[in-house]
C-alpha cells in the first residue's frame, strides 16, 4: 500500500459521510489517503500535532471536515505549511452557513480555503488537482475525468424523455 | 412540429423536474421549446456554442436553469444577445438563496434575470410575454389565462367550508 | 422624437438616480423610452392604469424600479401581458435583499423578473435584447456593444501599473 | 350571525391552514369574522375593491395572508384606512423570511404591520386588541384569556415529570 | 391640551430621532400622544407598569420602540390589552433584522406587530388607522392625507427633468 | 436531595427535550438543579420573580431556554444579578437565528449570553464551569470529563471502517 | 495592585477599542483584570498555554475577543476549565454575524458563550456577575449598577424635550 | 525576470486593489507572478483560454478575484486542472457574501476554492503553500513568515497602553 499523501481530518466521527465520500473521489483517482478523527475543541493537540507532522509523514494536503463553528480547518492550517481545504458540514439547523462563514472568513496569514457546505467531492478535485502539478499520470486522469464529466452531461440530453429535446447541431 | 422558440437549459438533468415544468407551462400556450443540458462548468464549450447558435437557429428566448453556484444564465448571457431567463434552482442546503443571488447580481453589461426559486412557471411566462409582443395570438392567450387564474381565485372562494366567508358584494 | 418603446416606472422620485442610468443606457441604444412615477402603495390606480394602457401606448417593455418591500414590479406585472423587469433598489438598511426577494419571490403566475440590486444598467439591456428580437439594428447594436466591452476590458489589462501583467499569448 | 368586523384575506386558497387559525382564535373571542381568497397579482382589481369596500361594509380590521414576496397586505392598506395586519407565510424555500420582509418594509405613508411567520394566533389577538378599544366584553375577555395563559403556563410546571422541579415559592 | 391616546416608548432615549418622527407625524393628524423611556432590562418594573396603566390612563395605541435585541414591545404587549406596535431599530450592525425578528416573532399567545426598520411614520400610521376607527374627523384626515400623497406623487413626474417623461394619457 | 445550584427556566413547557438534556448533562456532574417553565410574556410577574428570588434560594447560575424572539434570558438578566445563560432554541421556520439574535444581541448593561442553537450540553457546561470556580471537585469532574472526551474522540478513530486511517505516530 | 480575575484575550491587537471597553467596565467595579493578545491561528501554542495556564495564575473568567471565523474563544475554552465569555468583533463586511455563529455555534462539550457584536459591556458584566458569586461587595456593586442604569433610564426622560412627555403617574 | 508560478485574474479592472495585494504578498515571497483582467461575461473566451493555456505557460495555481455573482474562479476551474483559489471581493450591497457563496457553492466535480470576502493575502498565501510542495527553500519561508507573525503578535503585547497587561508567564 502506498503512503498517503491526503489526510482527511474530520472533526467528528459522525462527519463520516462526508468523509468517505472524500476517500472514495480520492481512491477512483489512485491517490492513496487516510482519514482520522481530530477535534478542534475535544482534542486541539491532537489535532495540532497531526498538522505540524503531516509534512513530516508525506502529506502534502490536508482536508479538514467540520460543521457548526468549523474551527479545525483553522486549527490545521495554523500548525502546518501544507494547503489546508476546509469542507463545511451541515451541521445543526443554519443549513451550514455556519461552518462556511468560519471556514472562509479566516483572518489575514493563516489562510484555509472552502469548498461548498458537504462538498466533499470537490474537496477531494481541489486536493488531486494540487498533487497533479507534480504528477503527469494524475494530471491526464483529470483530463480524463473532465472529458468523462463532459460526456455524462451529453449523456444525460439523451435521456430527457417525453420532452422535446434539442438537436446535436445545436451544439457543435 | 413547429421549430423551437424557447430554448430550455439545465445544468444538470437533475434539474429535470423544474425543467419539465417550464415545458408544460410553454407547451400549454402551444409555445414550441427544446429543452437540453450544458453545464457552465462541465460542458462550457457547449454552454457557449448553445447560445452562440440560438439566435440562427431561431430561438428567441433561453431559460436557464441552475442551482448552488448558478452560473449558467450569466454564461449564456455571455455568448448571445437574446434575452435569458435564469431560474434557481433549491438544490443544497441553503434553500436557494446562493443560486438567486448568483443570477441576479449579474456585474452591469451582460444580463441575466430571476424569476423566484424553483420559479418554473413565471419563467415560463416572462417568456411568453416577450414572444407575445410580436404574436397576437400569444397576446389573447395570456389575457385569457389571466382571465382564467382571475377566475380560478374566485372560484377557491367557493371551496371554503366550515368557515364563514365574504359575499360577492365585498367586491363588486 | 420617437414613440417609447420601454417605459421606466419608479415607485418614487427619489429612486431618481437609478431611473436616470436606464434611461441613459437605453438612450445610447436609440431605444425611445420614457420615465415616470407611480407608487405601488401611494397611487395604485395609477400604477395599474399604467400597466394596463402600456400595450396600447405602444410600448414593449416596462421596467419597475423600487426598495424595500419592492411591490411595483408585481403590481404592473399584474395589470399587463409586457414583460417587466424589476430592479431592486438598495433602499433602507438591509442593502436591498429585501427588494431583491420581494422582486423575484412573485407567486406563480405573475412573472416579474429581477436583475441584480441596483441593476440599472442590466435592466436596460435585457428591454433591449427583448426589442432586439425584432430590430436588426439593436440586434447588431447589441454585438457591437459586447464587442467594445470586450474591448475595455481587453485596454484595462494594458492600464495595469507597476504590476507584472500576462502577455498577449496568455489568451490568443 | 353576526356582520363581521375582522376580515380574513388569504393571497391564496393554498394558505388556509393559516386562515383557519386565525378564524378559530377570532371565534374563540365571538369576534365575527369573514375569510376569503384575493391576491395581489392575479385579482389585483378584487383585492383592491375588497379593500376599498370594507369600511363601508362594517370591517374594522383585515388581516392579510400572504406567502413569498406577499404583496397582498400592502395592496390592502393602499386602498382602505382600516388597521391592516400581515401574517407572512413560510411558503417556498426560504421559510417565509421573503415574506416576512415583504410585510414589514413598507414605504413610509402606507402601513402594514406584520406579525411573526405563519403568527395566525397573533394576527387574531392583535385584531380583537384593536376591536376591544370599544368593547368592554371583548376586552375582559381578552383579559381572562391572559390570565388562562398564565394559568396554562403555571399548570404546565406540574406535568414535568423526572425532572426536579422548581417550588411554588420559587416564584410567589 | 388634549389627553394623549397614544403612548411612544422607546427603549432608550438614543432612540429619540425615531421617537420625534413617530410625535410629528402624530401631530400632523392632531392626534395627542406622549414620548418617554423605559428599557425592558434596565426599567422592566416601569416598562411592565407603563404597559398596566396604559389603558386606565386613557391610551389607546402603544408604539414602542427598541433595536437589538427589541424585547420592549413584547414585555409591553405582555402588560395590557391594548394594540402594540413596533418599531424596529437599526442599531448596532446588521441592519435592524435583529430587531425586526426580534419583535415580529412573537410566540403565539401575546401580539405585537412590526412595522419596517426605522419605521417611524408607518408605526404613527398604523396607530392613526387604530384611531380612525371611532373617529370620524380621523378618518377623513387619513383620506385627506392619501390623496395629498397621490397628489405629491403625480407632481413629482413634473420634476423629472432632463429625461423623457409619460404624458398624462399613461395614467388616465 | 441538595439545594438546586442551577435553575432552568423554559419559555414554554414544549421546550422540554432541550430542558431535560441540560438536566442530564448537570445531573452526569452531580449538580443539583430544578427545572420549571416561566414565559417572559404569559407569565412576565412569574419570570421576574424567579429572578429576583433566585439569588436568596440559592441558586447560582440560571439556564434560560426560549425559542423566536426569545426575550426570556434577556427578562431573567434584568431582575437578578446572577450569571445568564440562554439558550435559543431552533422553534419556528428560521432555524433558531431569530433566537440567537435575540438572545445575544442585549444592549449594554444586562448581560445574557448565548450557547449555540439547541446547545443543552454546552449550556450545562458553561454553568458548571462557573460552579467549579469554587468547587474543587467540581474541577476535577471537569478535567475527566475533558479526558473522556478527548479518548473518545481517539476511540473513534478506531471504529472508522473500510476506510484507510491515520496510524497512532500521526498524533503522538 | 491586586492579581487579575479577568484575563481579556484579543485575537488581535487592532481589537484594542473593544478590549478597552471591556477593561473600564472592569476597572470602574474594581475588579482587577489583564489584557494581552494571543491569536488562535497566529499564535496558537500562546493561546494554549494562556488557557491552560489561567487557572493555576489565579484567573476565574476568561474573556476572549475575535472577529471574522472568530476561533479563540472556543480554543479557549478547549483548553481550560474556567468559563469562557466571547465577543464578537464586527470585522469585515459582513457586520460581525460570521463572528457571532463562530463564537455562539461550538459543538457539544465544549462551550464558549456569546455575548452580542462589539458587546464589551456585557462581556465585562457577565465577568462579574460570574465574580459576584463569591463577592458579597461586588455583587452589591452590581445591585447599585442597576440602580443606576435604572436612574438614568429615568433622568432620560426628563431630558426629552419639544416632545410631549409621559407623567410621573404613568409609572408609579 | 523569473516566469510567472501564479496567475491572478481579476474580473474586473476595478478590483485592482485586492489584485495589487495578492501581488505584493506573492512578491514578498519571491514568488512570481502575473495579474491580468478577464470577465467571465465580457471576454468569457479570454478567461477560457488563460485557463487552457495556463498549464502549458507554466503557471501552477490561479487565484481568480471576482465580486457580486463571482463566476470567473468556476469558469477558469472548468477549463484547466490547475488548483483555482477564489477571492470573493465585497462590490455592491450586501458585503460580498453573494460572491462568496458564488466561488464556494460549486456543483460537483469542478473545483474552486473561496477564501474570505476580499481575502487577497491568505490566497496568495494558499498559493504560496502548494507552490512550496516542492520548493524548500519556499517552504522555509512559510516558516519563517509564520515565526514573524508570531513575534508580531507577541510584539503587539507589549504595545498596549494604559491597561493592565499579562505578564510572560501567563504564556511560557
Amino acid at each position: 500500500m502506498h503512503k498517503p499523501l491526503v489526510g482527511i481530518v474530520m472533526g467528528s466521527a459522525s462527519d463520516i459521510e462526508i468523509g468517505r465520500k472524500i476517500y472514495e473521489e480520492l481512491k477512483f483517482f489512485n491517490v492513496p489517503c487516510e482519514i482520522t478523527v481530530a477535534s478542534a475543541h475535544r482534542t486541539p493537540e491532537d489535532a495540532a500535532n497531526y498538522a505540524s507532522k503531516a509534512h513530516s509523514r508525506g502529506l502534502k494536503v490536508i482536508i479538514a471536515v467540520a460543521g457548526l463553528s468549523a474551527a479545525l480547518p483553522g486549527v490545521i492550517a495554523a500548525h502546518t505549511n501544507l494547503p489546508v481545504i476546509g469542507v463545511p458540514v451541515a451541521a445543526g439547523t443554519l443549513g451550514g452557513i455556519d461552518a462556511l462563514l468560519a471556514i472562509a472568513q479566516m483572518p489575514p496569514g493563516v489562510p484555509s480555503t472552502s469548498v461548498g457546505i458537504n462538498g466533499a467531492k470537490n474537496a477531494a478535485l481541489m486536493a488531486i488537482r494540487i498533487l497533479a502539478l507534480e504528477d503527469e499520470n494524475l494530471r491526464k486522469a483529470l483530463s480524463e475525468y473532465r472529458k468523462k464529466n463532459e460526456e455524462k452531461v451529453r449523456d444525460s440530453r439523451n435521456k430527457l424523455i417525453d420532452v422535446p429535446t434539442a438537436p446535436p447541431e445545436a451544439f457543435f
